[in-house]
This record gives structure tokens, C-alpha cells and sequence, in this order.
């Protein structure tokens, strides 16, 4: 077995009050507990959720100060006592899910994302934005060694994500699923999953460049929202029977995009809901979605199962994800991207510089 | 095999224009086409349906005229050549879904109440309150010859209604629904199926004879909105460990109730929507129905497979309807009743009056 | 609508007694009744099952005379008055299920071939192996116009019973199924629905150039039963973490793969049966099956909805059939080959000559 | 929060050697590690399986000196650092899983019963025929305190077993299940149970006595195998249109019972395979199996879920189990009469004499 040399001290990126900024600064590498690892983060995804985490803008607060970041891949340097199957030198993911106790009502059925005493990556415990980080054993994801840390990253929380809605969809293979926001971060996941899941895709989202890149990763059809005249006829037309998508993912919900969701929905279909805008509403009316018998769903982030299978997907070739490197110390400039709405794919921080 | 005498002429109640009243005279006795069967109906339920479709107040137009009704119990006098699995004197129900292609890809899939082709007893195809009618041998209830005529009819529709979205809720035996509206005429129905399930039941309806009736027939619980101080918690506080009922029966769906369904509900659990107000639409938070993983649905009337299963219930005694008799001529008093929402159970006509 | 000359006397190959064989001869061609379609069939395939129904060796016994087949893609040329959604002109299958009851209990849950009026093409009525063919209206194949007749019509039987097999196993997208018979026939089309599925496959047959033709449809690996020192350790080392497939499709049930499959099955997944040799038996220990919680299945052939979505991947080019096609006339020939092991692929009928 | 005092010897049954017999003996009290409870056992169910681990029958090996048992209801009196959702005082029940990885691919997905490195209480670690007994804190069962410990122990591996068996035969309330060994102890848990979870029963067993019991619980029908001339005939006879079982629960699986369930179980239906007798095999037709869709499947005990699921049905007092109780120190006694075959219901051991 690999043996380690673990620093007492380490780089960081805290939160120090809510509504930031971040400062890098150096702290104290924790030490894991009987039942966890501590993994040395060598690259980590960068997703929404840790702008709203350091804005303390959501409905749940955080702990502070506290060090962001859910998207973690590195190595096991440490583990508690009771942890048998992990090795030091193995390759590990922290996630959104840092720890669950794995005995309520819901960790029982596999649910451990809504078990009440989930611990959070950077949110109600320290994550992954810095060297360092300690999560529970049994969550880690299992990465295995032909996966690259660096393109990896971005699979653990966004790509489970998408994953996670395309298996609640109930959609099968063959079958169609309409993917509204196929040209983002993460709508470009998404298609690949659905493609590698057997799954017909009709993208939809705005702008010509963004028809092309869906359609390049294998998407049947594109609507275009900016320039269709009935947006809802044209999905329906670019499916079998003109009868609509069986499924549909909405991958950052508000009020226009679901409404017109719950009407080219096949009967019987689902639509599925991934995103979390603070404060929005959806609404449907009750006479067609009774007598049409359509499904509204809420997707959160996948289970343990749920990202071993995103990982076998990623380790097959089968799903890439479009990304860009920059130092750990640069967090705060991705940050102001991020607010300005002008990142297109997945920025990875390296904890290294 | 039996021989029925069939007159030329019957009695029926018509609906001449939209908006009533219905008149009852006399008018021809249809003849079955190759797959059709002649019913000569004994009894049939009224359904607020029947008063919509006099009404015209509904989205889809009825024809006109219009004989009305789709709960209607009788026996089978006449049928068409290539019906083969049904006998002369034979029980039968013709229920709302009058007929169906059977060949498209909703009747493939045993969803025939989806069917774009779809024949609605007295609403597109005249119906129940008339002696004599005509629907499609393959959908006409079998009804086992055990099975008062009298009181099964409700079942026809009411009952395989609430039984339909009962099995829709995806609750397992052993789980908790909520059944709102569960003292009315569809609630109590819902209360006895979802006992013979071996569901767990909280009613919620307002007053508390309407607790002492729903606890009668077998609830666990009883909420009262008209004197609960907190709805949602007191919902919560009683079912398992207080994380709220698996699924949510709305059997009217209006906006309040609806949000508190939401709310209430067990996390992964599902909210199923039943009744069709005129124009309501249903609205609900996305944070909290992603994060907690909720499944909102419609559900439809009843397939015929949910027909024969509902019917099964029923001849084992397990579900009983309270309803009242009163003569097919006396109809447009019974609309007038409903109309002042002074029906609590449900009202059967006798077509030999 | 297109209008067709039909012709009072056509070619067909006729069985006169059990055991065979065929008389190529003219016999009259017959009347559609009201639910029916006649069908000017061009191309029809040759399955095992038409060699058995010549030689009367199974348990249930055929009509006489008899004229076999039941994989024929043609062109509607006449129909029934209750016949609406086909339009003479329209390109329409005949498969193994020429019609059922579309009424009892298992119709009406889509399990039409385990209706027990069902009508069994080449069977129990006259098939396809004759110029026009009758069947009933709901029950013929939609074929697409884009479709090539000669190509499709392997795929009417053979393509559909090995894709609700894989529907049958319960396998989901991302997961592994090992397919015993891989590199034969039915086993080339198995392997194609597979991978469109977005399943990973263990092809296991005998020979080299069968693990090639596997490796080239896509298989993730090849076992070699001819050749394999253990074939179960083999099996199991092929898939995800050594524990086995999900699922294992036995393309043909014999007494030793059964057994062998039922130890290198992952825990938890299931053995689907299909093929039919006449008086076979499977055998299983009971403890294993018991504490690994194993499934075994039967799966017959498909239903109308397997059928579509079976099409429906033929028509994306995602299955491609490899045959061979000779004169109708010819087909006594077929079956002296088919007797002999001497068939690889598909061999298809031309009705024109 | 409560404090106990624990000895530091305590009364054990204990098997020396493979083949017996148990000796009562002092033994010291074992130490919870930090994810383990220390349970006071005050009642122990005695199970056909603690007498296989004695005489070390089974193809799997126990740990030697062994203390048996698996059923056991008492009393959490110490517990390690990370269990934080139970307290001392709680009523607790150590069932065949002692405990499992919960990280594994099976334990990810509430199979923990099939983890490859499972804790057998009374098998491969020592069980509850001990005053004092160590288990996993996230697999002990959570038993309410208004559960009497003596009439709840056996629930905690026959009521699991028998319910877990229910599920996974995949019937639905309304539909009819045939047990196989009804009359016996088993049987009428499985009775009760199926009766709670809205199942029709079939009962089959042998002798008028048994079909009285079963009557008495709750079947809809009994068939006893010695008086019956045709048992397949009558079974099917039992259910609607006489199609047979839409399942089967074999509670002791040998050939012939195994075989006849095949025959009368319905087309699509299933055979569950409950109980382990050492060597058995089971064998069933091909061609039927395919043509009738038939399910056969494994059922081993349930997973944490399906265990406080069987306490809740118990909990309110649906199912009752017909015990006898006498001292740990009789032990001895109790396997001499389970090898004679003598025992009908349950034999519940009081650890305190």
C-alpha cells in the first residue's frame, strides 16, 4: 500500500462572510475520522451552486467560513480506522453528497440525497477548492485509474446530475427526450447520455452555433427558440407521429420554458425538472395534464449508484466534457464570469497553483 | 343462448342545445355495428361530467343532441357479428370510454383513455340515459352476474376513477396516502379502495361528520382544513415518522389544496391530481419540488384492465357505494341538485321510470 | 387512395400433411373480413419455426392444409369496413400473432401473445409464404414507406422476439448483458439491439470467425465455449468488477448453457429463455438461485408495441439483417438446408417468382 | 438518556463443534467497536437455520465456537462513537444480516443482503442465543416500543423473509397468490401478510387442520395436496376465470411442488422460491416456460428497508405470529423437536433463564 506525506498546512479558497469574495490563503489540512478519507484534491469542477453558496443566496445557509466546491477528484492519502475498502494511492471523487447516515427512511431506499442529515461539499461541510479535503468513505466516488483527474472533475456533480434526471425521466431506449438547454455546460452532457442511453434527443435552446454543437454531439433535431415561430408545434413535429418527446429535461426552469414543456409532452410523458432558480415557480393547467396524464418530476443529484454508473459512462468514451483549466488561486475571476453569464462549458480549478 | 325482444322506440333524456335542460321523450333504439353490442341499460350513475357536457362548459364540444351519461349498467341484448366472447344476456357497463381504435399507440399500450380516436359515452356518442345503447364490444365492462346492477353502476365511473389514481400514486401496501376530499361522494369510494390495497389512509375534508365517516370506513386519520390550525403539519404528524403520506389523492383540485400537497407530501412521494375544474391551473416552488424529489400527475379515468380490476373490488364486497334511486324522467332534478351542491353520495337513475 | 387489381388465383407453398413437405402450387386467394387487411405480400423470411409447423413436431398442432410464414412485409390491397387507419397502399407486416382477441385479460394488458384466441400465422391460419395473405387489421406491422421490404422482413419475427427479450431481462443502459448464441442468426440482430439499447455485450458462441462477427456488431467481448478452459470465470472476468452480467439472452435453450448461465449471472440479474427446442428442460440448484436472487424468464415473441419500437430501430439503421433471398418456389430447398445446419443468417422468400 | 449496567460474563448457548449439540455455558460480553451496538437480547426466535449452522450442513462454513441465533428483540445498553440515531434504551432487533459493507455495488442499491462481505448473526459472527450481542448500528432493526420483544422476534427473520418473498413475486393488491406450505409457521405469516397487502390467497398444504387454519387467517381458498385428485386443476380453479395465481410463494422448495407451480401459475405470473433444503434442484419445461411467459425467482431475506417495513404491518397488528416460549437453557430441546419434525409454529428462547 502507498504511504503519504499530508502537510499540516495547505492552499484554500474561504468564503469568509456571505456575498464573498473568496480569499486563497493557507489553513490546516483536517484529519479523517474512523469512517473517512482524506483525499488530496488535484483538480475540482466549478458549477453554479458554489456561486450561490458564496452569495448565501438559497433558502438552506451555510456554514462559514467555509470552502466551496462539490466537483473534487484526487487521491486517498488517509482513512479512519473502519474504512476497508478504499487503499491510499486510489482515485476518489467528492461530491455534492460528502456523507449521508446511510440508516434513515430515505438512505435505506438508496436516497441518500434526501436524507436529513446529508452533510454538503461545500456548503454545510468544507469542500473541495482546496488541497485537502476530508469526506465519508462510503461516498466518495470510486473513479478508476484510466480516468483523468482533470476531465473527470466536472462528471461528479453535473454530469451525475444529468444523468440522474435522464434515468428519472422513465424514458427508454428508443424513445425520444427533448433536452431544453442542450447547448449549455451542461445541455452538451446531457446529449451524450441520452445518445449513449439509447435515448433520440431533440435539443433546445437559442442560436444557431448551439444547433450545431447539439447536433454534432448526436442530437436528432434542434428547435431554436429564438427563431421558431410555434415552438411547441416544432418539437412536436420532430417527433415520431408528431405525437411529442416522451420525456423532456428542463435544465434551468422558468415559467415560459416548463409551460411550454407540460404542452408538446407526449400523453403519458414526463418533464423533468433539474436547475434550482431562487425563488421561481412552475404552474400547468389541471385539464390537460389530467386528461393527458403528464408526469412533473423534480430531479435533485444522483445517488452513490447513480454516479458510478455516470462514471462508467465517462470511463467508456462515451461522454466527454468540454472544459477549461485555470489555478485554484483564480476561483474569484471564475466567479465574475460566472455572474456575467459568459461561461459556455465547465471551468476546472488545479489546487496546484 | 337468450332472446331479447327490442322495441323500436324507448325513452331518453335529451339534450337538445348546450346549457340544458335536458328533455325526456321518446326516441329511436339504435342497432350495434359488427363489433358493437346493444345495451338495454337498467341503471345509471350521474356524474358531474353529465352536468358539464349538458353545460357545454368544457373545452371539447359535445354533439348535439345528446343523450348523456356513462355510468349505465344493463344487459347485453343485441351485438354485431364479430363479437364472440360476449353472450346474449350477458351483464355489462358502458362506461365513458365508450370505444377506442385499439390499434394506435396509446391502445397499444393499454392506454385507451388516450386514445386520439376515442368514442365518450354521452358526450361524443350518446350515453347511459337512455333504455337502449350502443358501445364497443371490447370495451363494455364485463360485470359478473353476482354484481347488483343498481349499485354497481357508480362504480362504472367513480369507482374506477379513484381506483385508477390510487394505483397511479405508485403507493405500495403498508404506505400512507392522503386522500383529499375524502368525505365526498369519489372520496369515500377512494377511503375503501385504498383500505382493500392495504394503504394507509389520512382524510382530509372539512367538518367533522365528514371525519366520522371517513374514519368509518377505515381511516387512519383524519385531518379537518375547516379547524386545523396547521394543515401541512398536522398532515405530517400523522403518518410515520412524521416526514408525511407516500402520495397525495387531490380529488378536486383547486389552488390551495394543491400548494399543500406539495408541501405535506413525502419526500420521492407523489401528488396525483383528479377532477377537471373549468380553468384551474396548478403552481408549485421548483427548490423545493427538485431538492425533495416530487412527482406531480394527472390521472385520467381508468383502462379497461382498471375496469374489470375495480368491478373486482367491488363483487368482493370490499367497496361499498352509498348512493340514491330516483327515475331516469326525474334527471333534470337531480342536475338541479348538483348544480346547488346539495349531492353528497351519488344519485342512480332507473331507466324504467 | 390507390386502388389494386387482385387477382382470383395466386402462387403459395402448401403443406398438405404433416411431416411435408411443401407443394408449390395456385390456390385462391381470399376475402379480407370487416377487422381485416389482405396483404399482397412480396418478401417473407424462413424461420425454424416454419420447419417445425411443415414437420408437425410440436405440442400444439397446425391447420391442413397449411401454408407457413410469418415474417411478410407487403403493401395493403384491400380491407375491411371497421379498417380506418390503414390506407390501401400502405406497406404492412405479417407476423407470428396474425390477430387475437384484443378483449380478454391478457389483450388488455398488451400481452396479446398470451391471448388464447390468438391466431398464429403459418400456424393455425394460412401465412406468408403465398402472393396475398390475410390478417387482422390491428395486428399487421406499420411499416414505414422508407423501409426496404426484402430487408425488413427478417426482422418481423426473428428481430422482434430477441428485442422483447432484451426488454424481458430488465437490463437498463449502461449495464451488461451476455448473449449465448451471438454469433448465429437471431444472435447478429441481438447483439445490434443491444448495443442501440445502450447495453454492453459478452458475445458467448463457438469459433473464431463468430467472435469476430460479434467484435465487428460491437461486442465489448467474446467468449469462446469451443476454446474456453472455464467459460463461467471467463464470463464473470469480462464484466464490471468479475460479478457477471445483469443479464444473460439464451438464444437457444439447451440443458449445459442454461446451468453455466445461471452460475455466471450477476447476482440479482436475470436468465432469459428463448428459442423453443421441442421437450427441453432447465435445472437450477436452489440454494444459489435462492440467495443470489436470481430470475429466470420465459420470453415469447413480442407485441404489437414491441414490434414498432423493434421497426423503429430497423428504420434509424441501427439493425442491419444480413439474408438471403430466393424464389418463393424455392422454398422446399430452404428447409433442406435449415435441416442440415447449413444456414448462418436469414434466408428470405421472393413471392414473385 | 437511559444507562445500563453490563456484566462482564453472561449465559450463552454455544456450538463447540460442527454436528453439536449446544452447550450452556458463561461466556464473556463482547464490546461494540465505534459503528456497533451492544444489544441485551431478552428474546430470541429459534429458525430451521440455526440448526443447519450447527451441524454445519450448508455449503458455507460458520466461525467456530459459534453462538446461534438470528432473531433477536432487546434492548440498545452501549453503542460506539459514530452511532448518533439510536439511543440506549431503544428496542432493537439483530436479524440474520448483522450487518454489511453498505458501500458495495449491492449494498448501494438496498441489496444488502447479497454484499459479498454480509455479517450473518449465528453463522459467520455470534448471534442472539447470548444475553449480550454485538451488531451494526445501521442494520439492527428499529422496533417501536409498544412491540412486545417476545411476539416480535420471530417477525425479525420469518416475517421478513415471508413479506420480502410477497414483493418480489411482483403481485398487486387485488391479485391472487398461491403459498405453497401455507399451514406451516411460514405459512401463516405469508398469509397474513399477503392478506394485508390486499392479495387474495390460495392456500396449499396438506391436512383439513391446515386448510382451517389458513381459512381462519384470512384465504379465500385451500387445496390440500393429499385429498386432491388433480392439485393443478384445482388450484387454477381457485382464481378468476380459472388462469391461475398471478403468484406463487413456495415456502419449501422441492421438485414436485416446484414443478405443479409452473403448471398452474398464470401465463406472465411468477414462482417464487422461498427456502433453502441443502441439495435441492428445481427443473421446468422450455417450451412452456416461453410460451406462457412464466417468472421464476430466488428470494432470500429482506434488506433494512423490507425489515421495518414487516415490523410496521406486525406494529399494527396485522399479522400475528402463534409462538411458544421457554427457557435459552431448553435450546437443545428445541432442535431435537425441529429434527423430529415436530414443530408447527415458532419456538421463541428467554435469554433470562
Amino acid at each position: 500500500m502507498a504511504s503519504f506525506e499530508i502537510p499540516s498546512e495547505q492552499w484554500a479558497q474561504v468564503v469568509e462572510k456571505s456575498g464573498g469574495p473568496v480569499s486563497y490563503k493557507k489553513i490546516p489540512v483536517q484529519q479523517p475520522g474512523p469512517d473517512e478519507v482524506l483525499i488530496n484534491v488535484k483538480y475540482s469542477g466549478v458549477c453554479h451552486t458554489d456561486l450561490h453558496a458564496m452569495m448565501g443566496d438559497w433558502p438552506i445557509p451555510t456554514k462559514l467560513p467555509l470552502v466551496g466546491g462539490h466537483e473534487g477528484a484526487g487521491v486517498v492519502v488517509a482513512k479512519g480506522d473502519l474504512v476497508t475498502d478504499l487503499a491510499l494511492g486510489d482515485h476518489a471523487g467528492i461530491k455534492w453528497l460528502n456523507g449521508s447516515c446511510l440508516a434513515c427512511s430515505f438512505c435505506m431506499q438508496a436516497d441518500e440525497p434526501l436524507c436529513p442529515r446529508a452533510l454538503l461539499s461545500g456548503y454545510t461541510v468544507d469542500g473541495t477548492f482546496q488541497q485537502y479535503a476530508v469526506a465519508k468513505a462510503a461516498h466518495v466516488a470510486r473513479i478508476p485509474k484510466d480516468c483523468d483527474l482533470e476531465a473527470v472533475a466536472p462528471v461528479l456533480c453535473a454530469g451525475i446530475t444529468v444523468y440522474k434526471g435522464l434515468k428519472e425521466s422513465g424514458a427508454r431506449p428508443g424513445q425520444t427526450v427533448a433536452i431544453v438547454g442542450a447547448g449549455g455546460g451542461l445541455g452538451c452532457m446531457a446529449v451524450q447520455y441520452a445518445r449513449a442511453m439509447g435515448l433520440h434527443v431533440v435539443g433546445i435552446d437559442g442560436g444557431a452555433e448551439k444547433g450545431e454543437s447539439c447536433k454534432a454531439l448526436g442530437a436528432a433535431a434542434y428547435v431554436d427558440y429564438m427563431s421558431s415561430a410555434d415552438l411547441v408545434q416544432e418539437v412536436k413535429a420532430a417527433t415520431p407521429e408528431g405525437l411529442g418527446p416522451h420525456a423532456v429535461l428542463l435544465l434551468a426552469v422558468s415559467e415560459r420554458p416548463f409551460q411550454q414543456a407540460t404542452e408538446y409532452v407526449r400523453s403519458r410523458g414526463s418533464v423533468v425538472c433539474i436547475g434550482l432558480p431562487a425563488g421561481a415557480f412552475f404552474k400547468a393547467p389541471v385539464f390537460d395534464t389530467v386528461i393527458r396524464m403528464i408526469t412533473i418530476k423534480g430531479s435533485y443529484v444522483g445517488n452513490r449508484q447513480d454516479t458510478q454508473e455516470a462514471l462508467d459512462f465517462f470511463q467508456r468514451g462515451l461522454v466527454t466534457v468540454p472544459f477549461k483549466t485555470v489555478g485554484l488561486s483564480e476561483l474569484q475571476d471564475v466567479y465574475q464570469l460566472m455572474r456575467e453569464g459568459k461561461i459556455v462549458g465547465r471551468y476546472v480549478v488545479d489546487t496546484s497553483r
